[in-house]
């Protein structure tokens, strides 16, 4: 049964820390919880989640996210994976679906898109003017 | 001028850091560099990446890795995103293309495929007694 700092009782992540679902944990620290998922991409495919409800990435506290990527590291390394994908969805047409943060630990076993993330990749033709707005747009605000 | 605590000469990314190749900054820290992707999946795509040259995030250390997630989120709020994805690939097969690690933080602007990080989730079925094996493997390990 896991504390968790900030949690809403209709999440089911929130309830699986709180022990109410049966999960398969591995790493538990104190903000944050791992475990398998159980609609796997690929065999050790995991979730790395913080003890905090908040359904986006940028909603976190700085230390629950501190406390995610070295979790996702021991678990890369207790599976000896070599090839993996770490992704975190944000919002619905970003393909999120549970709405409280997680890491999805993802191992690419085999080449190809029958298993493991599959990823396209519409690179934009942006030019290097527009490039250089952004930038000074962005910079005010950083 | 960024000080690269473990660098390699011919990577791209560290010779970015080093400023011999021009790029556009974002947030700068004592652990990590990010900057405008100038081959952008969508307007606002950014790296973030550690000032130490390793080709795959379970060779980091932790130090690098707890610096990098608050970045992702300070440039999330900069552009005010609500939709986005965090992405971070490991080896060639898991579609790794530059061998220093670097997470991607890409804004989902439209729905669809036309641009932005396009997903697809080949879940397989795994068995309960195979997740259940698993779990027992790796919690030996961790």
């Amino acid at each position: 049964m896991a504390t968790v700092a900030k949690s809403l009782a209709s999440c089911i992540f929130c309830r699986i820390m709180k022990g109410e679902i049966p999960s398969f944990k591995l790493i538990e620290t104190e903000l944050s919880y791992s475990f398998l998922d159980v609609g796997p991409l690929a065999r050790g495919h995991t979730l790395v989640i913080p003890k905090y409800h908040a359904e986006k990435m940028h909603e976190l506290p700085d230390e629950y996210l501190n406390d995610i990527m070295p979790i996702a590291k021991k678990i890369a390394l207790a599976q000896g994976l070599e090839n993996y994908n770490i992704l975190q969805n944000n919002g619905r047409i970003a393909h999120q679906v549970v709405p409280h943060v997680h890491f999805h630990v993802i191992p690419k076993l085999v080449d190809g898109d029958t298993e493991g993330l599959v990823i396209g990749w519409p690179a934009q033709s942006l030019d290097k003017g527009e490039l250089k707005k952004l930038h000074e747009e962005l910079s005010k605000k950083l």
